[in-house]
């Protein structure tokens, strides 16, 4: 099968790779109906996260079971399913809890290489969620979303407690900042305040709910943000970047008591504790546990009551991947949908 | 008046101090029952924390209201009265949201200096709670605790989301530690795991509700948590110390999704942002908001079903600060209790 690889910073190539085949009787292998390019992915292709060899890519994916192994009893062939980037149980205590992106099975999709034809599924019955039935065309980029964007967007927002009577602000326009718009928004939040300086952006931002676009960052965004809140800060704050500023960024933002749900991959962060002592922020994040949410998120994709797929801006064939992480890189793209 | 004064590490004073008065109409003037020493106080006296020119010490205090201003309405001459070392208007909508040690017009009771024989506390409608009547004499040492180390480590149990079902440890032995132990039994916590190798320690921990004593720190001390969690960590981990090691004790201890509330006042941490993430904890904490607790707090003891008081294991006049200070640095008392 066709499949995208990393072999060195910037250097991202399709070519032929072995096809999946189930090797755990709890596996399942999916054919992909689309795939995507993830932000996370930018950070080893810019070289700030380290590669060891060739790598395959890709770690979002919704399409079609093929095969199921011998002890998979809930997922059949035939079913469009969605999971998300880790493989989990859904059995075990952390699962149950709702942290499966913590499971202590849990197994990172990231080294299967979504960004291909066909996918291996780990712990499939626990990973993947059927549909109700095979959707339209048209919502297979939502349900990819779903697949890791939308979740973890959604986490979030849940982490920064979200919802009536509270104002939200969203440091971060990529992606998973605006699903965080959506999700704050469906949650209930009753002010949504994205920050952001790119006007398809800031439009997008709006369609998800939007009630202020901040286009200040840093100190000046801070400032804004308090100017907007009688001087408080935000209620609850969504982290979708990942780095030392924007983490401070979230953190000042936010009114003692209230809540920062960060979910942009932390690179190179310290958090220092005297300033965050003071804060009085309720701090939660880290990798969604997006399949707590998958069903709640099917259902609300199914019946057209979010649209979440928006985000992808630009599509083009797999073949194509390398075109794919420089538009993302470059930021001509919020978010490459890839057809397999 | 006598009053304690640190005029460098490790030289504290008892003098003659200028007897406080109402400076604002929202005043109001306590004679103390009793004060104490704090561990931040040891701060300071160790030389960590800079001290500018000879400084009135101590914002621990419980007594009986001498004088009010013009404006105060609730509190009356004759009560007694338990405050904590935050001054709160208890009115702003950051107090209302239960943080007021961050309300909006906050007075840190520091500087005023509690360490004496009368003290000028501000916005003294929002900051002090009236006990039902004039308390006997035992009960003293517990409403004084109850004016931080008791609200502190209640709060550290709160901010841990300690509960039923929950597996509980608590990172520190000092009295907040052994009052967040406390706090936790009475939230209902199902196992509580005091981590300390004092045996007068050790001992209050067992009485005030541990179920398990962990002797090892740092990484051992963590091993030994998973140990006894089943592999996962305990679901809420109260931080007491506040320094680098304790509340990396404190993060990897606890299960992901599960909470830490950390109270101990951080001095030099500086958290790895990437470890945060993949831990997939809460964290909460900071200066505990002792006055969202006093009301419950106080009806507990006084209706003696809790004994915060014993946390007290040395009693000295006020005018042997010097020697209090120097038993809580050594480690001989766990918390000093001093007589005006």
């Amino acid at each position: 099968m066709r499949g995208a690889v990393l072999y060195a910073p910037g250097d991202v190539r399709v070519e032929e790779r072995e096809d999946p085949r189930i090797v755990e009787p709890t596996d399942a292998i999916i054919r992909l109906s689309a795939t995507c390019v993830c932000g996370s992915d930018l950070w080893p292709y810019r070289g700030i996260e380290a590669v060891d060899g060739p790598s395959p890519m890709g770690h979002e994916y919704a399409g079609i079971v093929e095969e199921v192994g011998s002890e998979v009893t809930t997922i059949r062939p035939g079913q469009f399913v969605v999971g998300s980037f880790f493989a989990s149980d859904n059995t075990c205590e952390i699962c149950q809890a709702g942290y499966q992106s913590s499971c202590v099975q849990r197994v990172g999709m990231g080294t299967e290489g979504a960004q291909a034809e066909r996918l291996r599924v780990p712990l499939a019955d626990g990973t993947l969620v059927a549909t109700p039935d095979i959707p339209a065309d048209d919502l297979v980029p939502s349900f990819l979303a779903a697949s890791d964007v939308l979740g973890t967007g959604w986490f979030g927002a849940v982490a920064a407690e979200a919802g009536p009577g509270k104002t939200v602000a969203v440091v971060g326009d990529g992606a998973v900042g605006l699903l965080g718009v959506l999700a704050a928004k469906q949650l209930g939040a009753e002010r949504i305040i994205a920050m952001s300086r790119h006007e398809p952006r800031q439009r997008l931002a709006h369609e998800y709910g939007a009630t202020d676009i901040v286009e200040e960052r840093g100190d000046a965004g801070v400032a804004k943000i308090k100017e907007l809140t009688g001087g408080l800060g935000a209620h609850s704050v969504i982290e979708a970047v990942g780095t030392q500023e924007s983490m401070m960024q979230a953190i000042r933002s936010t009114r003692p008591g209230g809540h920062v749900g960060y979910v942009g991959v932390a690179h190179g962060v310290e958090l220092p504790g005297e300033e965050l002592f003071f804060s009085h922020v309720h701090l939660h994040g880290g990798p969604a546990p997006v399949r707590r949410f998958l069903p709640e998120l099917i259902d609300l994709i199914w019946n057209r009551q979010i649209d979440p797929g928006k985000v992808f801006d630009l599509t083009l064939p797999l073949e194509q991947a390398a075109e794919s992480y420089q538009a993302m890189d470059q930021r001509q793209a919020i978010k490459v949908l890839l057809h397999p």
